[in-house]
Formats: C-alpha cells, sequence, structure tokens
C-alpha cells in the first residue's frame, strides 16, 4: 500500500435485485479487496446476500454484527448509547483500514442516504478520512413498480411515513398527502391498520413484501387481515392527480 | 418476425450519470431495436443524451416531440386535450410496433413511475401490450447525495412537493414534515422562496441543479437569491431524526 488515505464507498445496492444495481455498484463491488456489511447476529446478511458469487475470491469481509438490542426497549437510554457504542467500533475497523491506505466497499440496502444503517457510519467518518456514496434505487421505488401503478402524478404530494411514529402522527400525515409509502412495519401494522382507516385510505392501500427480491408478493391490504409481515415490507397508497 | 405480440419496456436510466443505470437498464438499452424517448421540439432530449454512444447502430429511434404548449396556459381545457392528444399518438405508434412483434425500450429519466411522462402511455397501453417497468434511481436521490447529508433519520416524515402548487398548501405541508424534496420548480422559484420563509425552513434549505449531471452544483437556497434555476433543479431540506 502506498501512504494515501483509502476510501469509504457507502455503495447502495438497490432494492434486492442484483440486476437493478448500478453499474458503479457492480463494479465497485467486484473489484472490492475489503467489503464490510451489516447484519443481525447469527444471519447471513441481506446486503450481503444481494452480493453473492460478485465477490473477488480474495476479499476480506467486515460483517458488523448488532448487538442484541431486543432486550432494550428503544426509548430507553441504554439503547442508543448501546447502539452509539457499536457504531464506534465498527467505524474505528474501518478508519484504521482507511488510514492504511485500503479502499473498503460498506453494501447498503436501498440508497445509503434513505433512512440507511450507514448513515451513522458516514456521519461518524466522514471528517477523518474519504467516504464516497453512490446512491441507487429505493426499497419504495421497487414497490410502487410491483403494484404495476404510478406513485405520484400531476402535483401529488407524496408523504413517506416510518410506521413507528404515533398513531396520531400517522393519521395527521395520512390525511394530509396524496400518494403515501409506509416503511418500518414490523409490529406497528396493527396500528397501521387503525390510523390508514381513520384517514380514510384503508382499502386504497397495498402491501408490497419483499420488493423486487425472491418471495416478492403484492397485496390488497385489506386482503391480509392478521398477516404477520416481515422485515422487507412497504405499504403504497398512490396518488390520482391531474392527468391528460 | 414470429407472431408474439413485442413488449414495451419503461426503462429507468437513473439521475443522469449513465454508470448509475441499473445492469437491467444497460442491458435493454443496448440491446434495443426501437428506442422511444420524449423530448421538446428542437431539443436533443435529455433521456436520450443519457444513452448517447449506447445503442445499437441499426437502433430505430422514435423521438416523441412534446407539442408546443407554452401558448395555452395549464389551467385551460385545450391544454390537457393537446396533451392526450399528443400521447393517444404515441401510444398508437408503440402499440403497432409491438403488435408487429417488436420491442421497444422507452427511455426514462430518473423511476419511471415517479412523476414521469412515461405513466401517461403506460396507462393508455397497459391494456392491450405487455409492459415491462424497470424502477430506478430517482433525480432526488442523486440530489440528496450531492448535498453529503443523509436526508432521513429515526421516523423522519419525508414530503415530496410539487413546486407547481398553490403557495398556502406548501407552506402547510413544509410545516408538517421533518424532511422535504421539492421539484419542478421552474418560474415557481420566488413562490417556493416565500413558502419555505413562511414555514421556517428556508435557511435550511439546499439547491442542488443537475444532480448527477454534468453542471452539478449543490448551494444553500438563501445564497441563489435572484438566480434562475434549469429544469432539472431540485430543493432539499435534510431531516434531523433521533440517531445513536
Ligand atoms: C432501514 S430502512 C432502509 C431503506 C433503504 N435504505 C431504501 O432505500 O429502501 C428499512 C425499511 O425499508 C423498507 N424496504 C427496503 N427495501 C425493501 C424491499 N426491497 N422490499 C420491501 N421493503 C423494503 C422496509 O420497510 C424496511 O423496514
Ligand atoms: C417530471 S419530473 C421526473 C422525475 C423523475 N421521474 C425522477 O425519478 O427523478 C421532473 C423533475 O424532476 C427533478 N429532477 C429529476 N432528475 C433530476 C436531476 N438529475 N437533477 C435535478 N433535478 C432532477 C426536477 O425537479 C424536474 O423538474
Amino acid at each position: 500500500m502506498s501512504g494515501a488515505t483509502g476510501t469509504i464507498h457507502g455503495v447502495g445496492l438497490g432494492p434486492g435485485d442484483p440486476d437493478l444495481m448500478s453499474l458503479r455498484a457492480h463494479r465497485l463491488v467486484t473489484n472490492a479487496r475489503h467489503v464490510a456489511y451489516f447484519r443481525k447476529e447469527g444471519r447471513a446478511g441481506r446486503a450481503r446476500g444481494m452480493v453473492e458469487g460478485m465477490l473477488a475470491p480474495d476479499a476480506v469481509e467486515f460483517a458488523m454484527e448488532y448487538p442484541v438490542t431486543t432486550e432494550i426497549p428503544v426509548s430507553h437510554p441504554e439503547y442508543n448509547a448501546t447502539l452509539s457504542a457499536f457504531y464506534t467500533d465498527c467505524t474505528d475497523h474501518l478508519r484504521k483500514l482507511a488510514d492504511s491506505g485500503e479502499d473498503v466497499v460498506v453494501l447498503c440496502e436501498g440508497d445509503p442516504f434513505f433512512y440507511g444503517s450507514f448513515m451513522h457510519l458516514y456521519t461518524r467518518l466522514k471528517d477523518a478520512v474519504p467516504v464516497l456514496v453512490v446512491p441507487a434505487t429505493t426499497g419504495m421505488s421497487a414497490a410502487w413498480t410491483a403494484t404495476g401503478r404510478p406513485i405520484t402524478w400531476g402535483d401529488d404530494v407524496l408523504s413517506v411515513l416510518m410506521a413507528t411514529l404515533p398513531e396520531a402522527d400517522l393519521v395527521r400525515h395520512m390525511q394530509a398527502a396524496d400518494a403515501l409509502v409506509v416503511m418500518k412495519i414490523g409490529r406497528n401494522i396493527d396500528k397501521l391498520r387503525r390510523a390508514l382507516r381513520a384517514a380514510g385510505k384503508y382499502d386504497a392501500a397495498w402491501l408490497v413484501e419483499y420488493a423486487a427480491m425472491e418471495g416478492q408478493t403484492v397485496q390488497k391490504l385489506s386482503d391480509t387481515e392478521g398477516r404477520v409481515t416481515p422485515y422487507f415490507s412497504i405499504i403504497v397508497v398512490h396518488g390520482n392527480g391531474r392527468r391528460p
């Protein structure tokens, strides 16, 4: 290695199907000597799975395993402290690699700067070492494409909501917007159904699971009562704006 | 040609830089026998420009030239009628190609189903011939990536607004959301500045011109008083949600 500092690349891989990766992302991934990615303990890691068969045989992998946080409620200060320490540990390692002249490709699901975990590394690294980000197709683009209907027309307002919001906030935002995307659904699905009903949009809502991934499903939300949705689930309500 | 009906592909090319095209989009474009794209009369066409040098030498091009509509105000019924007739004409041609067994690649800026012109062809074609859509990186993803700051954290609400909305609506939506993207700016820039001021977000707003295109600029909106913005301009206000 020369004395030059390496670059950390936050590489958006897109929604899932490797065929939707950008030419730039594909080139960075296939040429990478160091590859880092988040995963849950004991899991293969979705981002890592997306590049299966693409990595160089001698690529060095760095799996960043989330500390088990389900025992601590999100609202507890210790939750934040634990995660913060974890991100700092990851950052230290990446920074050492960059300082020793190595480039690192960090694999990111969807677009890195759109509710992505990479953002937590980014803010900790950006003033210390060169960091470049490759934007990508989001999970929501894959989700509305899967429904076979455009998401927004004319001057429709699109609001993107996290299902983790309080119910009253969800209702208010759902009422105000023309088109909706709801992410991070998980255990909030019942609250979400109530909020969509209160906003008069339940019957217009679609549930897309595993958009552009193996096992993709597209259903009217109202046809999925009682269903437990996987992590990769998005709810879509299409806009109906002006169209010639 | 066999008797089988051809497929119309609405292919998202991403924000501008050809390197951000997906592998699938690149393959469809380079293999296409028929390529269609919108453009303004007498202009080269931005989508066509993005694939310069990529098309097969014998690819047949179909330029769909917008009728001159600036003489008719958008609110006038004739505006809609003129555009509607134009889209129907385009559709007739594409449908004839598909009926004769030819596949056609329609070049789309950004993601086809996100405020895209292709949607007007799609709704007219989808029940008549096979239509497939390739999602892509949006202009807004390129814009927030260009600012060097993530757009949304934690449970931030992101609202996407068209600058063509009435001023009071803009203010209301700007106040309600945490993060903002404003598109279709053009002659609405002064109204937009007033609305952002009224919502208390003017100083947090960034103007990105030509995101991921030649001539990209990133500026604080407040540093651009009096500036005439090009068609490819996006305003971004970042969210500041919870982060460990
Ligand atoms: C932490 S956010 C990451 C978003 C990602 N950066 C993007 O651009 O799509 C995770 C949430 O994104 C949504 N998501 C992302 N990709 C998805 C896909 N392919 N199918 C369904 N949902 C997806 C799910 O709602 C999930 O809870
Ligand atoms: C008709 S909409 C098409 C949006 C497109 N389908 C997408 O996914 O980004 C056109 C508006 O998109 C925005 N836009 C799209 N690409 C852009 C880029 N690369 N740079 C700046 N603005 C862009 C501009 O605000 C423009 O007025």
